[in-house]
């Protein structure tokens, strides 16, 4: 008899254990929906003719001593950097320093890939260091890539090798170790794509071996008043770029959203008057896609997948209904 | 010692079971792709004052003595069912029963697929076995249910519940165990779509609990010398069907081949002055939508899971180029 209560107490210990190890992942996941820890600096960093900058970058940094992960992030069309304010703060107070290029609203796509590529060169060759807050370092080998709407299609092509190298005599290449599209968009309808065309109608058909993240919105593909053309149109949209995308791969819709509800909230409501927006909370919007976006950077530039594992499993963690939510292994 | 040799000559023994089984699996699959050994007679049933079938069909039976899986084959756009008479008697020839309804080509797509409902009912009401050869009784508890181009489309309008039931009095409506489309079209675009709307643009977003088997063809969202409209454009097609379907699913691109290639020859190369078509032999690509339909056929209402695990496994085993070929599972 002893030795069952012996096997009895055991048993409880795990499960208790196991309560214990759940609230603990929950409660690291909610904190991952919340403004993190760190203090951030966001500043600007301008072109100049010694520079090989092709546009001015909005730059969030941590400011205390350490070595940090980078996320590069492309803007939607027409818009800029700092509209996404509330949203890259969120991301990098969770120690992440974040790049955020600024398009000219005249670029074509095919020149937005290759700035952005242009981008990343500059990266690559340590011009990061000197515009960063003092002992505040890159880490170079932890970078990520993400963009919004047509910002979310330029990440997809850099990925895919569509940027090129800005310099003949590049011989280090960035890195990326996964890749985020928030919303993203390829054009107006699958007859009308505007180059580089990536998308191939073809399941599993992107030729790239690092994670994806597709976080879509799921009012961006309607109209506004039911007339005004939608934001994300199917067949061009969230949907397609995950379909496209290879295992292990991520996707989460943001049931009751617009394609621009993630921005501020002054030039998102502006925006409200001609594309589609969800009536719910876009602060809450703005934590949900924050806590996926450091969920999954977590989970692949730093190897801590927990988090991303508890929103995959129980998506009512997030603060806003995230459905469907699917994981595709390897 | 005596152990370890032994153990050494058991290794053997399983490092040959396996070649064996493999070997074994593999000249099963490929009997799959050739006429199987049942003699097969293709007769019609027509529709009568006395009878609830709404539209005449084209069958196929296994002749000898017993109880055979029935596949309900919807027919494309303007369309006949004898055009596929290939590849439905390769089908029929593996012991299947094939039931396949010819639709009005002035019916709307909506007609259609409560038409469809109509033909699943009277399959429902025990009335298969009388128009059956001499003691060939069909299995009503293992019905699977497919379509091609647009029939591929009301084989997914049927499964997901949209035929309804002809008759309210229905109490035993027809379960299906398995679901295939060949090269599905849904509309013209994802902007123009045609009722039932089954498309939502939201991955695994299709309400299936039944297995998926998915066949594209390659050249399909192309056009015949650059112009003419595609018989499957992109964003209405194959990829968009299997995109929208819940695993267990599968995907297989018949890559080099055309919307109508796998109809009869004569009628292949007569669709192909305005369709864009495979230079390929279209005999080796109906003996290989014939195989994976088999295979999948056997899997999912059989349970006999092998020839189909050895395709996903190894695509070169079909007589065509399958690429990609995608299993995701539960």
């Amino acid at each position: 008899m002893q030795k069952r209560k012996s096997t009895q107490r055991d048993r409880e210990k795990k499960r208790m254990a196991k309560v214990v190890a759940k609230k603990i992942a929950v409660s690291a996941v909610s904190s991952d929906f919340e403004v993190g820890d760190e203090a951030v600096k966001m500043f600007n960093v301008k072109t100049s003719s010694s520079s090989s900058l092709p546009c001015p970058l909005l730059m969030f940094s941590p400011t205390a001593r350490g070595s940090y992960p980078i996320l590069l992030f492309f803007h939607g069309f027409a818009l800029k950097p700092i509209w996404y304010k509330s949203l890259l703060q969120h991301i990098s107070s969770h120690g992440y320093i974040i790049v955020a290029p600024e398009f000219s609203p005249l670029s074509s796509q095919s020149q937005e890939v290759k700035n952005a590529g242009k981008v990343a060169d500059w990266l690559t060759y340590n011009n990061l260091e000197s515009v960063l807050p003092d002992k505040v370092l890159p880490d170079l080998l932890k970078v990520a890539v993400s963009g919004h709407s047509r910002g979310g299609k330029i990440a997809f092509a850099l990925a895919l090798g569509y940027g090129g190298s800005s310099s003949s005599s590049s011989t280090t290449p960035l890195k990326f170790l996964a890749l985020l599209g928030i919303d993203p968009v390829a054009g107006f309808s699958p007859s009308c794509l505007c180059p580089p065309n990536i998308l191939q109608y073809v399941p599993y058909d992107f030729d790239q071996s690092i994670p994806v993240a597709v976080i879509g919105a799921g009012l961006s593909n309607q109209r506004a008043y039911g007339v005004l053309p939608p934001g994300a149109p199917n067949g061009v949209n969230h949907a397609e770029f995950f379909n496209e995308s290879k295992p292990p791969c991520y996707y989460f819709l943001a049931k009751d959203y617009g394609h621009t509800d993630i921005l501020d909230d002054k030039i998102a409501d502006l925006i409200s008057i001609v594309l589609k927006s969800g009536k719910g909370s876009k602060d809450s919007l703005r934590r949900a896609v924050g806590g996926i976006v450091v969920a999954f950077l977590k989970a692949y530039l730093e190897g801590q997948v927990d988090d991303l594992n508890a929103i995959v499993e129980s998506p009512t963690l997030a603060p806003i209904t995230l459905d469907p939510v699917i994981s595709v292994k390897d």
